[in-house]
């Protein structure tokens, strides 16, 4: 082992280390060229015995077959049986980048259920997973926020989250790979890439350096936390609840206030609640914790929650109200 | 109530909503005779029967005694009682915006004794709370870091935590106040300064608006979330804690990740060891969860701690390993 380079040596090992159980099945790899990517298929193509490169065409730029097949050339070049998989990105509400990310996410669960169910390994970095919590600084929404992506919610599993993007790019030159350098990823109209250029590197003069790490620990520790409340949430949620729907505020006014919220959001979204905000939610739980006679809070949808007997529960808004 | 000006109003009503038990008793204001402060002070004295105003001069700079005499001049003009504290400013190992801070509270404390443990009133709103976060995140500890300041603990009381600082000057406008500029509020060696004039702007301008708010949003959220966990955690101590100091590894291992981290940490400040960070808390979360015969993780102070027997204990590290 001493003879393997230090860069690409850190990415095979994080191959190993994150994907413990798999190692023996089939394995999808997404890439799109980019260094990321083609470092963690060259790392999977070393480690695991059998990989299923896919290269998502977009089609969203003139070229971007080209770019594509590049892609699949290189992974061929590393022994990788490829395939270059073109999707239609639709007019999402949320924007091009979550259209184009949902087609993606959607050809590679495909290949995934192709291969009964299939690992698929996404090239996220630490430095992306840094971006992701600065986004979610500006949502306001707590740990579920800030918890970033997850290192394994199968199939997706993404091994290289505590890996410097500097790291990926030195693996490639180690290994004499040639990236693809994706214009977008300077085009300072992505949130994305502001936050990497302008932001990132402010915070890191400002707080005196190792913001990204820090971002990533701390989104580490979040998706903890927030699974912990989650799952004492459920317990709380399926005594609570009762046959028709009706939800006891007796019990849930037992528990603190961060399994409370959680309860009663997914309580909401059971009763068919979209997108409830957090003063929604907070106002519900008043009606639990502070409870004195007032009103039924509003919801989107035209719905509210009113109390009566102790028992919460969703009903169309009343009109003149 | 039509003929109150708004911001005064509106901090009048966040001062009555933050103190819904002591309102009978004496509070103190503490006032550095600054914007955020002053407003604090004037809400007060109008809502509260008894205010005590206590201005710190930490002597720090030439005519620090003048700045705090014309802070107590103007509390007196609201018909505050205040009185001028003196402090003296130690050498924090945490640098001198710690120190004074340190002082400051000390004094603070003293008087609240005094009065039978009255609150103390704070004037951090929710811009020095986003700060707060900002801060935190180059800690990278997870929801302590990013909790910022609490509402009430007591005697601290912070009831300005959801009003904007413009509101406070605002106030002051409208009350005739004529608050005082701490020019150290706009000196670029404070990382808080920078982070108020440089990263924060830059945030709201890149992630589209409304990020102070998320920041301080995201703070309460994640301030409710670590105390359900902390309170748990506090319990599985104390079941799984022997007489001799030792942990049962099958009691703390039976809990998610977000619990074992806190019920270790918690035990090994116990135990003596201080500050230790986040790899050394999972490394020992390895020997109750990914238990395979390893060694001993180290610890700060030349501790370490084995597992034996299904026990944890904390011991002085052998020399020579």
């Amino acid at each position: 082992m001493s003879r393997v380079p230090p860069a690409v040596a850190e990415i095979r090992r994080a191959v190993r280390q994150n994907l413990p159980d798999e190692r023996r099945g089939p394995v999808v790899v997404a890439c799109s060229g980019g260094a990321d990517s083609l470092a963690l298929a060259a790392a999977a193509a070393f480690v695991l015995p059998e990989v299923h490169g896919v290269v998502v065409d977009h089609g969203l730029q003139a070229g971007s077959a080209e770019v594509a097949e590049r892609g699949r050339t290189a992974l061929a070049g590393l022994d990788v049986a490829a395939r270059v998989v073109p999707v239609v990105v639709g007019r999402g509400s949320d924007g091009p980048e979550a259209a184009a990310r949902h087609a993606r996410y959607a050809a590679l669960r495909a290949v995934s259920d192709e291969l009964g169910g299939a690992p698929v390994l996404l090239g996220h970095t630490l430095d992306d997973q840094a971006e992701t919590v600065l986004l979610g600084l500006g949502r306001g929404s707590g740990a579920r926020s800030l918890a970033g992506m997850r290192a394994r919610t199968p199939p997706w599993c993404r091994p290289l989250l505590a890996v410097r993007r500097a790291t990926t790019r030195q693996a490639c030159v180690e290994a004499g790979l040639e990236p693809w350098d994706d214009p977008h990823n300077d085009d300072p109209r992505y949130t994305r890439v502001r936050l990497r250029h302008e932001v990132l590197p402010l915070l890191e003069e400002v707080l005196a350096g190792g913001v990204a790490s820090a971002l990533a620990r701390t989104a580490a520790q979040l998706a903890d936390d927030d699974a912990a409340l989650t799952e004492l949430a459920t317990v709380v949620l399926r005594e609570a609840e009762d046959d028709d729907g009706g939800l006891a505020t007796e019990i849930v006014g037992k528990e603190p206030a961060a399994v409370r919220r959680r309860v009663l959001r997914a309580w909401l979204t059971a009763r068919g609640v979209r997108e409830s905000d957090d003063a929604q939610v907070r106002a519900v739980d008043d009606l639990v914790a502070r409870w004195r006679g007032q009103g039924p809070p509003s919801l989107p949808g035209g719905l509210e929650v009113i109390r009566s007997r102790g028992r919460l529960t969703v009903r169309a808004a009343r009109t003149g109200r």
